[in-house]
């Protein structure tokens, strides 16, 4: 079972493809998706999409976790932004008709670390360790990427997720 | 010309496509796009986006014209759910080719009232008069979206408009 996790951003999404076979996943991509700040928003979204629906298209993964929005934000500015990201690829993801999850951002870092309010460090070792890698995942999108998909693999297997909003 | 107004919403999008020739602008079409509260977020936003593409297909505008967005928000989550929608119709509109422009909620309020801080009443009264509507243009969405775009049209014939943010 192959599971993408997704860390919304118009400027950084960070995007994680995890297989979930017996007891240890296997990160089988993870990266980023930019756009262009010279380029106007409304194509820069349709990049976005269309470079999001290559990676579905690609991997063919059962189900899509992203972070659940959060009550307050500490930068309204760049919430808005994340959230005109988050439509476009929450949108290509059920377009394909890939279901999509969303988790709560302290589930998932207690998931990976054992505590709901980890670091973003913490959350970055934890990936380290779990996916033996060499160095620290960067840039935390990456990361938090690689998280969420875990997170949501391993609810998939075990236990009723949210419905996404 | 035809030009499209959009005002974005997730359960609620106002939208409004006008003709102008010689003077006066006809309203060709106005109305909502909406989607269900039952359904998850990421098929609102798919039904949203391609309710709106049936829009443009429909009317072939030149331009979709779209308030900017503000610096602060009284609302945060609903912004946020806001710029979602957002995100999925500029991208709608792109994908089909039409450029979008941005203008200032003052602007539009100072193009159609004469006062940038007009409230949304006297906005709808605006627009009745502009159009000679038999009733105040209900719900607000449309009024705000016939207000922008006239501005968006008479702004293409007159000035430079600022780009999509």
């Amino acid at each position: 079972m192959d599971v993408c996790g997704i860390d919304p951003g118009l400027e950084v999404t960070g995007y994680a493809v995890v297989r979930v076979e017996g007891d240890s996943p296997t990160l089988l991509e993870a990266g980023t998706l930019t756009t262009r700040r010279s380029d106007e928003l409304p194509s820069r979204l349709v990049n976005l999409a269309s470079a999001f629906a290559e990676v579905l298209n690609q991997w063919h993964p059962v189900a899509v976790g992203v972070e659940q929005l959060y009550a307050h934000y500490k930068h309204p500015r760049t919430a808005i932004q994340m959230a005109h990201a988050r439509g476009v690829l929450l949108a290509a993801a059920s377009q394909d008709n890939v279901v999509v999850h969303s988790l709560s951002a302290t589930h998932v870092k207690k998931f990976l670390t054992g505590n709901g309010r980890a670091s973003k460090q913490q959350v970055q070792m934890a990936v380290q360790a779990m996916f033996r890698l060499p160095a620290l995942p960067e840039p935390n999108d990456v990361a938090d990427a690689i998280a969420v998909a875990c997170c949501c693999a391993n609810h998939l297997t075990s236990a009723t997720l949210e419905v996404c909003q």
